[in-house]
């Protein structure tokens, strides 16, 4: 048995079972163009049976050129009716793609109280549409449905089921353990056992409910599975499908099988952030090799050691997956987190600076009154650059007024109305807006353009606010956090006080003069902020 | 060996070396009381030799009776002095807690990189150490850091500083992934030859930077580990620890292991989010076993297939963790999704129904327009209810309006002026507040306190604000997603507009609605919302 494995992507459908994803057909096609570049090898659109959506999508990319290999997903036909007459085995032929992946039942119980069918009829239905699939000359994919759990309840039945696929011409034998719930000794003693049974090559689609998702997968490649199915960021039903995110990694820089290429390792990280933008999910920052916070180091005894050896606590370098090492400020930080940041954008700082010491002082208090700047790169880049008088101010507030009104059976009007001083000169300015804080944006940037046209070039991407719980309810502040981007790179800044606007001011004008002054120093450059390790890391 | 396992719970120190993470004495005096009612037969409380801090938390906590024993975190003493005369040492017994925890390097390569001495004077520490905490009556914990890369890089030192903790006494010892790079199947392999060579009881220490410390764990108690050391919902370092929420029900319910009762197995996955909670960390829905959607059916076909035996597409009852099964409403969902959620709230609906029809289109309409019922139960509840006719309007909005206004120099004010009509009677009220929305929700409140007293039982606990992508940019929506609490229970509620403002007050009229309708329908009863079935599910 060789080492490479074919990876079979079904973030665009399995994925979208997650609570709380929802995709277009557009996110779908953007979603497929970023995987065919991650390399994987079969990316499964959706279901053209079910929904019009689906087959909005499977025209749509009809017209692209991709490597791999677009599947539509469907089910084995109807009970007691013809394969040639099903309408969605039909749609899927219909479709054009060349591959096609089938579910059906391989544990009795389902067959009786899900399908409320015989267990004879089950085998004829996973025999005439696999048949059916061949002769119309695509690829099948068979995913065997709640596999494991049908293996430990009637081995014969489950096993008969597989046969019928195999004996019909499918391609694939998927091995699904769709409820979640089994245990890497099983899945690796029932695959190993199956691979000694089957000629066809054997997949497995695991399951998230126990978080032994990858566990399960890496398990079934050791017993002989060649196809892995998965979804990026481990996006799927209840706790999620297995993540590809994760699993590529590992058997690919630790466990010697081969999936992608080197170089598309190294987009492994850009690419599940951009998922998760365009399915507008946040990622957990502690998301293993590709969260923000994979290769972050709090603890300043850990950040003293990396400063001497990555290796004492990295357990891959990052950049193979594209990711990259932080040190986080924080109380539990020594001087060392501050200095290494200090390093990292080129301040002359030391241990036995008298400015370390205030600078780490002022980062304390601030963190005391609510600030997080572990989730605010930029804020704190600002402050340290600030800190050596590096930075310039890019205007005065003079004031501010907003005023929002409605009136029942009347939209809601916003409107804000800054004065600000930019180079000694007043500008009044008036804008209206999607309630006060983009008001509050769009005046501010109306007052700012005539003086930083590039202001244009970068937009917020999202925008937080949380309660900070404290024990004085009435008194209660809250922090917001800004996300902003220039489609190339994106910052995070941060505002904390009593009154959401005034917090959400705080990191607007952060988020606007990380920008400019970043990218006034670099002027045109193509890759401003990275070229400078300017941008979050 | 016993199928008995010891639970070391971690949460207050290694927990709190994640990103976002940072906890005062008073929480986590909170957070160490839940998990002695959990069970948990250790909570490391921190280091009261590093952070003042720490040792104002283990002074509050000696009062408390607690089950679980108390244990102090610390290093093996410095190099190159002696243990009698080390002060984190001598803080740790001055602390006065029962055990304790001491780090110690068993990789060679730290030992040279790190610590910057030689392999001797490194067993010398952990010897003395270990010795120390003995003769002053101490339990004594020893984490072997970096034990696996160590033993794969030289295996006789690794097991030579093992060794050296035993001779001195040691009560445990743990074997810690400290970079969470070791596979399943080299714990396994390594835990049961290290098992063979101790005659001191064995622990598992695992990181989750391959989403592998679950598995990981698991496989080092079938090896023979005996104590697991992990946090509530995995908290720690880069990609957190070992997560007790999930290794805890898998032991117990699925591999015959003993950790906690029954009882506290239930509260699993209240602890679970009293911590999250505290912490001030978002759980993921997909959490396995206590995240919201754990349990959580959305595709039509799986929903009815649980509606004729949840076993369908359910691991584990969700009641044995104390989690509960939901059935969401998108557009995936068939309209299985619908009626089970409206039979669940006791309504007359069934599939043939022309009103199941309706509702079905509303809610479609309602999603295209940007709402997500998914993380809204209770406006989804409010939206099933008022279609049955079931709920009463509690007032009339007529006018509102707001006010925020800065000076430089000066803090900000924001005020709300609403206009209501309760009942046919008109009320005017105006009120300040932090902010907008804080403004708005004291007006209303003021406004409908007379007629409500029991306005005041409830508030809101979280508010988050997102903006939902677009391509148009200018007219981009925001969804307010608000959770209200009154403490028992915990409901959530949704607005979607053009403006933040307007979006803020759908979901807060929603959240005051579902609260005031459904408390009033049960009076005072103790427990409303559960007894009806009205919270969140």
């Amino acid at each position: 048995m060789g080492n490479t494995i074919s990876i079979f992507d079904t973030t665009l459908r399995d994925g979208t079972q997650g609570e709380g994803i929802s995709l277009s057909a557009e996110d779908k096609v953007k979603i497929a163009q970023k995987l065919d570049l991650l390399g994987v090898h079969y990316i499964e659109g959706g279901n053209p049976g079910s929904n019009s959506k689906d087959i909005e999508f499977f025209q749509r990319v009809k017209g692209m050129k991709l490597n791999a290999k677009l599947t539509a997903f469907g089910s084995t036909r109807r009970k007691n009716s013809i394969a040639d007459q099903d309408s969605s085995l039909l749609r899927i032929v219909e479709s054009g793609v060349p591959a096609a992946t089938l579910v059906g039942k391989s544990w009795d119980f389902h067959v009786h109280t899900a399908l409320q069918t015989t267990l004879e009829e089950n085998l004829s239905m996973i025999y005439d549409s696999f048949a059916f699939l061949r002769r119309k000359g695509v690829e099948a994919i068979f995913d065997a449905e709640h596999f494991f759990d049908g293996y430990k309840h009637n081995p014969e039945y489950a096993l008969a089921v597989l046969r019928k696929a195999q004996d019909a011409g499918a391609d694939w034998i998927v091995l699904c353990d769709t409820n979640g719930g089994t245990l890497p000794t099983e899945i690796h003693s029932i695959v190993s056992r199956i691979s000694n049974e089957l000629s066809t090559p054997i997949g497995i689609h695991t399951h998230n409910d126990c978080e032994l998702a990858v566990a399960n997968t890496l398990a079934a490649v050791e017993a002989g599975a060649r196809q892995i199915q998965g979804t990026i960021n481990g996006y799927g039903e209840r706790c999620g499908n297995a993540n590809l995110c994760s699993i590529l990694p590992t058997l690919q820089l630790k466990m010697n099988y081969r999936c992608i290429s080197d170089d598309q390792m190294q987009s492994l990280t850009k690419t599940a952030r951009y998922v998760s933008e365009i399915a507008n999910v946040h990622m957990p920052v502690a998301q293993p090799y590709v969260g923000n916070a994979a290769f972050a180091h709090k603890g300043g005894i850990h950040v003293s050691a990396i400063m001497k050896d990555s290796k004492t606590y990295e357990h891959i370098q990052p950049e193979l997956v594209g990711n990259k090492q932080r040190v986080l400020v924080s109380e539990l930080a020594g001087q060392s987190n501050i200095i290494s940041k200090a390093q990292e954008l080129g301040l002359d700082i030391n241990a036995n600076n008298e400015k370390t010491k205030q600078i780490m002082e002022r980062i304390k208090d601030l963190e005391h009154q609510g600030y997080q700047f572990e989730g605010a790169d930029a804020s704190l880049e600002l402050l340290l650059r600030d800190a050596f008088g590096e930075m310039k101010e890019i205007f005065k507030l003079e004031s501010l007024k907003m005023l929002v009104e409605k009136t029942n059976g009347h939209g809601m009007n916003a409107e804000a109305i800054v004065k600000v001083n930019v180079d000694g000169q007043t500008v009044y300015m008036a804008a209206e807006g999607n309630g006060p804080v983009n008001a509050l944006n769009n005046a501010l940037r109306k007052a700012l353009e005539q003086y930083y046209p590039s202001i244009n070039d970068f937009h917020l991407s999202d925008y937080k606010v949380r309660v900070i719980d404290e024990k004085d309810a009435t008194a209660a502040k809250v922090r917001v956090l800004m996300e902003s981007t220039d489609f190339k790179n994106t910052w995070n800044t941060v505002g904390v006080s009593n009154n959401v606007i005034e917090a959400s001011w705080e990191a607007l004008v952060d988020s606007i003069r990380y920008a400019l002054l970043t990218k006034l120093k670099v002027d045109n450059h193509d890759e401003p902020r990275e070229q400078l390790g300017l941008v979050n890391h």
